[in-house]
């Protein structure tokens, strides 16, 4: 198995200013050529200090990819390490990548001054794979089996994540083109509602009878549950993904609704697929989760076709006046009760005229209501078959009990789709 | 100046599965300790890979913190890695732990298995620091001059984030006891409406003539603006800390109002706390933030003392029906207007019956209206002296866009009540 390192480069991560999504990033695709990531290192800009940990990484990797460091007022001390490290003795000018730098900063309305202008100059001993969403190239190392004991090639990329993302395709087709890989067949299965462990207990008669070349990863997540993902590698990419999904319709009965997707795949997401096909609207009523519901379903592009909107309703009186929750069911059953949140939701489907509608009461913490546990929720989702409720129980950590809150809120709304409108994947 | 490097183990990281976001959280505070992390890594769960690449970190730091690889399914691999290198040849139970665990397990109505136990056992040669908050407890191994050629210490923490957070206070009192630092004194200066390129060019006369010990770092973030922070090492903490708020004295009439904290803060913080003193009310009517500026207002802990509620009116009869905006005013001005803006913001203040009220209207994206360009927010503040607007435009990416329009929607709220009812800070 071909084995990588990622490095990124800048003191703004070692300071803490800054965490890394770089490295997990570029992780996952290179994870899904097949190519195994051993080792990840942050440093800082000291040309010593570059030259010596990227010297390190090839002489134990095939691949290394390296980001940052490139940014117009720090790029020579990269630049001079990679000049170095490849023993360049001058810089060239990328003039395709010179072009773009101009475009790109009179798009913003800026002059093109000679910094800009010098992050088109690269080691002599590069190639160059543009990138077209900032201004310092890609700039591609090939280093001879002689250099460091195996064929090495080091990849530097800008640090800005949108563009070191946005770079990754063409790295990938370069790594690709360059080395001799069986390539990767996988497939997501999308869980919600067991743990982790639950989960591994309920499949183990499945995963115990998986074909010996066929590997299982569980990949748990607060807000989208556990992901299981099916690999095999090498081979023919047609007939692995027919005996992959093979062994998915196996799983299927043992989960049923649980099953969310097979794609990777986020229950907002999910959610919105399930209301646009089915032409149905959806608002909301939030107390405990304070707009985070609301907030997760309108990050999906075009979510504008099915959300109507919604209403926070962190007071009592807001509850009472706008949603019209009567306050009789508030005195007798308690604000934070399956009665109050299915007359949230029901409140706020009239309302807005909504085809369905979900709400939450509860307690995210840190203070109590002297009745509930911190971590307490009810959900209600009502639609045009009635109002269901259901009572959750988290810990005592404010900011995850919204997040955990929203997501188990977008579950029940998403298993009560599925009963009315939906199809199951 | 004491180095430092950070190492965390665990597979699920080298995977791009999970973003490490540990190693910021020490490296923030290591640094106000004066101390210099120079290199982070992340590496596997294998014996070698982590024998072989903690010793070469103590060779070149004087302090090594590690987290992960202590699970209770996985702890073997490093324990048994760590006892190697402390030279350890048997393993010892800590008690208080393993009472901690028997608590923590039965607290969540669990059973004490013999693997869960076994978390409580160390490496004969280590300290145990107690994990309070879980079950692997933290491993402090300290290696004399001869061993490395330099007294250095390992601090082996666990890998989930709350946990290993929780412990740092008691590790960075256990690195104060025992290495001669100078200490850092600084402070830090929140400022919220200029980037910081333009920051720097309006303050560049007083950077200039800050005194030579004094350091002065900018820290630029999407959601809470400009850090500035100023920093000066060793010397008396008392006397550091006059000379650093006689240099912010200069400093505010350059500011004004762009400043909005001296801690380490963020808007809606801010903005709570301006509430909670005047004894003031708040509600949101929401478009295209989507309920992002109810979230980020209710992730403040105490926020019902304040936040009445919000409206998301994604949909225009939402905007019409719910917070009453004349639909001649959407017809005449367009969804996204100042005038649409200031009447959803005097209409929930009026549904609610809140002392002050926050409003968005605008285009996050991808798709726009075919007169503003995606990136335009307009935002309404009503108070009890009336409405004003602002506008704003930033760039083409929903998520950022919605972030950034929920920021300057806290800003503007902010900069509102500072008029009116606060002080500056």
């Amino acid at each position: 198995m071909i084995q990588a390192s990622i490095c990124t480069i800048g003191d703004e991560i070692l300071i803490g200013q800054i965490i890394d999504t770089n490295s997990s990033g570029i992780a996952s695709k290179l994870g899904e050529l097949g190519i195994q990531v051993t080792r990840m290192l942050s440093i800082g800009d000291a040309h010593d200090e570059i030259v010596r940990s990227l010297r390190e990484e090839l002489t134990h990797h095939e691949i290394v990819i390296s980001t940052g460091g490139l940014g117009p007022t720090k790029d020579d001390i990269t630049k001079a390490a990679l000049a170095e490290l490849s023993g360049s003795k001058r810089y060239v000018r990328n003039e395709d990548q010179a072009r773009i730098i101009t475009e790109f900063l009179h798009g913003r309305g800026l002059d093109v001054l000679d910094i800009n202008r010098a992050q088109a100059d690269v080691p002599e001993n590069c190639e160059v794979i543009l990138n077209r969403l900032g201004t310092a190239p890609i700039m591609v190392f090939r280093f001879p089996e002689s250099t460091f004991g195996h064929p090495a090639t080091l990849y530097s990329l800008p640090g800005v994540p949108h563009e070191a993302m946005g770079a990754l395709p063409d790295v990938m087709d370069d790594i690709l083109r360059h080395n001799p890989l069986s390539g990767i067949t996988h497939r997501s299965i999308m869980v919600f509602g067991l743990a982790e462990s639950a989960l591994s207990e309920r499949i183990s008669s499945w995963e115990d009878a998986l074909p010996e070349d066929m590997h299982l990863a569980y990949l748990p997540n607060m807000l989208t549950g556990v992901r299981l993902r099916l690999s095999v590698y090498g081979g023919d990419r047609e007939s692995n993904l027919r005996r992959i999904e093979a062994e998915i319709d196996k799983l299927r009965p043992m989960l049923g609704e649980l099953i969310y997707s097979l794609e990777d795949d986020t229950l907002e997401h999910t959610v919105g697929v399930l209301l646009k096909s089915s032409g149905k609207t959806l608002s909301a009523a939030e107390s405990c989760t304070g707009g985070n519901i609301a907030h997760m379903i309108t990050s999906v592009p075009g979510s504008s076709d099915y959300f109507l909107g919604s209403v926070t309703s962190y007071a009592i009186s807001v509850k009472e006046k706008v949603l019209e929750v009567p306050e009789e069911t508030i005195c007798r059953y308690g604000v934070v009760s399956g009665e109050v949140a299915a007359a949230m939701a029901e409140g706020v489907r009239r309302l807005t005229g909504s085809d369905y509608a979900v709400a939450t009461t509860g307690l995210a913490g840190p203070s109590g209501d002297g009745v509930n546990p911190v971590g307490t929720v009810w959900i209600g989702v009502a639609g045009p078959d009635g109002t269901v409720t259901e009572k959750k129980i988290y810990h005592n950590d404010r900011k995850r009990n919204i997040e955990r809150f929203t997501a188990a809120s977008l579950d029940l709304l998403r298993r009560t789709l599925l009963r009315t409108v939906g199809s199951q994947c």
